[in-house]
């Protein structure tokens, strides 16, 4: 299969080392406005030619938008001006509302998936990409009954290509899963990092104690503004809510703190002990 | 040497499973007030014979104190009572002003090392330890002057049989780092774990959504309270303050997003960024 991937970065070059390894994709066009993302990603093997927009287009069976949300409801009614019948569009942002709804009357529609590949790392651009990633997570498709059943076929099929297990829920749902799984942890580490730093000023000291504990949670304050700013603008309504029972949350530990009711504080923490066994099921 | 380790955990059996293989110690006498974990500790090497706390110290030349903070300041004037000239004490709890003022008028005060081994997981119990876990992190030796010298030196000599790098400081000093470095991320991974409990109550979502981000963010709060509720308790002052700091860097992700000032909300995000430049030095 004949691939466009809009975007060379962590998400897409990590997508397409996998498509090329299991012989999926024969090969990969790459359209990006960095330059040297391109140069980087050919050298890398991520994609086989540097080409434009329409040229990619044209010559494939699958477009993949792996950009920040933002651009791909700008970039996607334009590749959907420019695909046939039987092309496929998918995107792998954090939020979906928006871009489904960016082309909810486009004639296209149909040809579009609204996916989510539930993977990622603090890291950036075609050096960051990753053969081995997504296997064993969660693969999103919203929206399903809007997009055409061979469309949706391919997306499956590049879903058992990277190794992960299909959900299916509609985009508005998937935003506010998404608010409580994955955006509010990246705020909460983003408040924790400027706590730190707003009061240790003695910055050796932070890195000569740091814990492995501090690491894996302030690991998420490293990710970029560039894909994080345009998420929790299409998602802000839904981020606020979490982002307000977060808070909410803190200060029932400050209180329990504040009064020294020390039962409280161990109900408190028993409670969030119940993750255990969530996550491990 | 001859040890004698109160509190056969997580720290303690990490401890005792990489002194006996390095051959820093010959002989180990476990002392736990949980006859499960004391049997576990035996059969899995973490020590030799099981013992009650005046025969094991009587016999040792060194005593490790690894069990909550609170336990430790009830425990270690006991143990003070108990030691001869030639004998060395440390704990190795996740606070310091408590215990050291807790025995600061002890007629055998110097025979006592304030000792944190910066290292620890969400797990606990004899089952959890590991004998490859301190090596490349710090350990803190705390007023480091209150000693006796050649017990310093004991404790520099486990410190270099872990592998890790020694950091001197006071233990008024220690204590505020740690609500910086641990304490704060502790109560921020609680908080965000009863976040999403509060809200999600489709609890098989959370599961099968929750991608690698979540999972490091939330782990510690995985943490028991029985070693956690009693560090609250001892940094008090300090983790309120760190808290205050925490929700009132929260609230301005909160202001960015009601405002809709993404130009703030970008800014925020960057400054965090740096803990990046930080703790990859």
């Amino acid at each position: 299969m004949k691939i466009t991937l809009i975007g060379v970065g962590l998400i897409g070059g990590s997508i397409a080392l996998k498509l090329k390894n299991t012989g999926f994709a024969s090969f990969i066009f790459g359209v990006d406005h960095s330059e040297n993302h391109l140069a980087e990603a050919k050298s890398l093997g991520i994609i086989d030619e540097i080409s434009t927009l329409e040229a990619a287009v044209s010559q494939s069976d699958l477009v993949i938008l792996a950009i920040p949300v933002d651009a791909s409801s700008k970039v996607l009614p334009k590749v959907l001006d420019l695909v046939k019948e039987h092309q496929t569009v998918f995107d792998v942002g954090s939020t979906k509302f928006g871009i489904v709804n960016s082309v909810e009357n486009h004639l296209n529609r149909k040809r579009f998936v609204a996916f989510h590949p539930m993977w990622g790392t603090e890291n950036s651009g075609p050096k960051s990409a990753l053969l081995e990633s997504f296997s064993g997570r969660a693969a999103v498709i919203c929206d399903r009954n809007n997009s055409a059943k061979d469309a949706v076929e391919v997306v499956e099929k590049v879903i058992e290509n990277l190794g992960m297990h299909l959900i299916e829920m509609s985009a508005e749902d998937h935003d506010i899963h998404t608010a409580y799984i994955s955006h509010i942890s990246h705020i909460t580490s983003y408040a924790l990092a400027n706590t730190v730093l707003e009061r240790e000023k003695e910055e050796n000291t932070i890195f000569q104690l740091a814990s492995s504990g501090f690491g894996s949670t302030v690991r998420l304050a490293k990710s970029h503004p560039e894909m994080w700013v345009p998420i929790f603008k299409e998602n802000r309504e839904n981020v606020l809510d979490v982002l307000n029972e977060h808070i909410s949350q803190l200060r029932k530990f400050k209180s329990a703190l504040e009064k020294e009711n020390y039962d409280l504080l161990e109900d408190l923490i028993l409670n969030a002990n119940k993750i255990r066994g969530i996550l491990e099921k």
